[in-house]
């Protein structure tokens, strides 16, 4: 229809030229409209050619899909342009079919050539969920990339960066590109990636703005014909935006917390104690990033709200995520979006789950304890397994009210199993993170923190809102199930000091929260 | 620029229109001019009207190819017309980006609503080889598709026949369509994937063509939020173009050899020696396909021609499937489409390598054997496995100009090894095949075929062109690097007959050919 049209259209202009002119002889005096017709024309015409690169057909159909496409993809353009007519409306990769159907062929020697006719798309090449800067020519982009292009095929990143001012410098390459991959290999669909990018100097120094790029290529992953590379805006800087100074100065907090992703029919007491034990036990400067998969439903969300209006909680709603398939809800990309988000914020990160409470034993405070550990840049902290169902005779009749780590107070004392591990970080040194420690430090990592810190996991207590209690017991010591429990009452201890500390901070408001 | 532009024109326009009318009731005589002049403006506003539903830019930008695809990707809209602008350029799932980047927004309560921003493609969502009728109302259609995908997602597949002739009936779907993955879970990037579709009655009767079209669905794989149907010419029958009575005939051959995909440095010597040997066997009505995925090199082609001159060996080339990364040359892609190309050519279809002998003992024949197995759908052969880098001290001095199944002749005799089986089908009853048996029959299968048929293997001796006989022996058993051997010149004893008929069908044109 396009070139039908166009056409159709020049030949339109034509034919009033014809007529026009005839008519402007015979009348002898119309100098002006020859002149704004002929003008009139000259955009016709103009119209017409540009008529001429578009697609054959004017309806958006597949077949000016396939030909934006070639014209695209075979010339491996990189996607310059991105400032045009935003929309809200969210794509799939499209489906578009190659030019044409390529047949088999039969050769002059009989030898039949088959073709291999490949359409649409199963998997994005990037996704982004944010990109940081890490000094003043550093950067982190965190995102998800296809898993198999990891696995069969070596992917490459680069960055870009593009001033805002036109009389600034011309756009930059990082020199320094490489990808770290912390899911450990679980992905599913995708994979998390952490790019970093460093640039030979400063990028953005004089403050005036600017874009990074990420250009992240396919190396034939998908087809070894093509080198697909995407090149898309992760960061922008406006005028003014950097504090050069943040990278360098003492951070804001002395403890964060990056939480995982949360899902599930969370119970909301239980959250409430933990977040009520949690800022009690790190204090006035610590910070609690909290991130919402689908788990932060509104009953959890009332018991978050109170410290979220006092500052020391940040939920981020991360549900969007759960369009693309990877490991448990991407949980590795959360944690590593939130390392790379505060990494400037915080002295020390802590990286565990809303059913493990950190604890340091008498006689030394979080304080003493981390800074006895500040020469290392990581930390990992020992479990100790509490029993989900195990709950004291003692509270008989009332367990219901008591809370969580009040009641559960059994120790799996088993020996020679391999407990999970939760670790703790100077961000700074940092590049990447795990949910269990992270493998991409810069200094040292120890594990010898016995007896100075550790936690206690209550594993399945706050994915379910019945009562955990089950077996109200009077002993100090059980073998339950085939596993050898103790009596550890040293949670339990702390209980009234955290409910007080919590009404001291927020009032009773939180006093109805149901399991 | 492209809504610039067209408003550009617009106001060019009716600044040509205003003048225009001045001039023309100045002149008071211009009545045809103007009609003429309305209808040229006509024209340029309807080209001011089509370049609002354009993308913004006109020239072809990333951001025009966004809006192209996201009016496609959101309508969800399966690709129709596909008979547009044929080029032969090929091209890759291309790299679109969304239509903005959708930013973080913080909500009126604080919370962080995080945004993900996918790019680009990965991987195809199908990527065909062949469509094959399987009798008047079924199809089979074979190709690649993304294997997470499968893996992760449940995409559904369906089928449409669109009949040539509008006068004829309108479009039908199937009514019953599934798919086989045949591959064992081996794909990397892709998994294989036979496609059946049956329609309620048959298609195509009246024999005046039509085109069937394979709907491949995402059902949400690499996001959630979309299932993406792509649709796509799989099979086109011109008028006259069905024989139905194939269906039901008598096949062309009795025995029809599937090759899987060759690859590498393949010995033209051994090549030669296999095909002479099994012509032998299977007969004037046996036929070969051979699968050439690169390792068909001009020596191999010179062995093999002969025979493609007599008829007995059709080359397929398939080295384009090598940018698609899928198992082992896409080897089960390969004998897929091998089998539903053939199901009606033959009565019996064999699946074994180029460095396996199938081996008939005395007393019967190929076809006595097949005859009674002829209740059977398949059958699986035993393998003697030779070793292939002992040979006979008689050979001393001449090894180098024996063939390889004549110097080789020590048979690993180790028991209680599970060793690969090779197998037989008739293939009107199989729906998908594997590489060591299918899974996909109607009738029955055996494995008692011990003393009927066997098959040797010499493996790694047709890879490799250097000698294989490294070590000359003059006894009947041997222990060697810890396998027991016992002499079998079985093959051996076959080797002047095979090197006679060959001399006989082909003279001697392949006597220089080397190793």
């Amino acid at each position: 229809m396009g070139k039908e049209r166009s056409e159709k259209e020049r030949g339109g202009g034509e034919h009033s030229k014809r007529n026009l002119f005839v008519s402007c002889v015979v009348m002898n005096s119309c100098a002006a409209e020859l002149k704004l017709l002929l003008t009139a024309l000259l955009v016709i015409c103009s119209v017409a050619t540009l008529f001429q690169i578009l697609p054959s057909r004017f309806t958006i159909s597949a077949s000016d899909l396939r030909f934006c496409i070639s014209r695209i993809s075979t010339s491996n353009t990189s996607f310059a342009s991105l400032n045009g007519t935003p929309t809200s409306t969210p794509t799939m990769p499209p489906s578009p079919s190659p030019p044409s159907i390529r047949k088999d062929q039969v050769a002059d020697n009989g030898v039949i050539k088959r073709a291999f006719n490949p359409y649409g798309s199963a998997a994005y090449n990037f996704i982004t969920m944010g990109a940081y800067r890490g000094g003043l020519n550093t950067f982190a982009i965190i995102g998800l990339a296809s898993k198999p292009l990891h696995v069969y095929s070596k992917p490459t990143y680069q960055c870009e960066w593009v001033p805002q001012s036109s009389s600034a410098s011309n756009s930059t390459f990082s020199t320094v590109s490489y990808k770290m991959l912390p899911d450990w290999g679980y992905g599913h669909v995708y994979t998390v990636v952490v790019v970093n990018c460093t640039f030979s100097e400063a990028v953005n120094s004089e403050n005036s703005g600017g874009k990074l790029f990420l250009e992240a290529s396919t190396s034939g992953g998908g087809d070894r014909d093509f080198n697909i590379t995407d090149r898309f805006e992760v960061l922008n800087e406006s005028p003014g935006d950097i504090n050069t100074t943040l990278f360098s100065s003492k951070p804001k907090y002395d403890y964060l917390y990056c939480g995982s992703s949360l899902y599930g029919g969370l119970s909301p007491q239980r959250v409430r104690e933990w977040i009520a034990y949690h800022v009690r036990l790190f204090g006035k400067r610590s910070h609690f990033v909290i991130h919402d998969a689908g788990g932060v439903h509104e009953e959890v969300l009332e018991v978050l709200k109170p410290w979220m209006e006092l500052g020391y909680v940040t939920l981020q709603d991360i549900k969007e995520q759960e369009r693309f398939d990877g490991y448990y809800h991407n949980q590795f990309m959360v944690v590593n979006d939130c390392l790379h988000r505060y990494k400037f914020m915080t002295k020390w990160m802590f990286f565990f789950d809303v059913d493990e409470y950190i604890h340091v034993p008498q006689k030394n405070t979080i304080k003493s304890v981390l800074d006895s550990l500040s020469d290392y840049t990581q930390f990992t902290i020992e479990q100790m397994p509490m029993n989900n169902k195990l709950c004291l005779s003692a509270d008989y009749g009332r367990y219901y009210r008591k809370w969580g780590f009040e009641k559960l107070v059994y120790k799996d004392v088993k020996k020679g199993i391999r407990r999970d591990r939760k670790y703790a970080i100077q961000p700074r040194n940092v590049f990447a993170t795990g949910v269990h420690m992270s493998q991409n430090v810069a200094g040292k990592t120890t594990h010898k923190t016995e007896g100075m810190i550790r936690y206690f996991h209550y594993h399945g207590t706050v994915a379910q809102r019945r009562e955990p209690c089950r077996n109200l017991l009077n002993v100090t010591e059980i073998n339950f199930e085939n596993n050898p429990y103790v009596l550890d009452t040293t949670m339990r201890d702390l209980a009234w000091s955290v409910k007080k500390f919590e009404n001291q901070m927020i009032g009773p408001k939180l006093k109805n929260t149901r399991q």
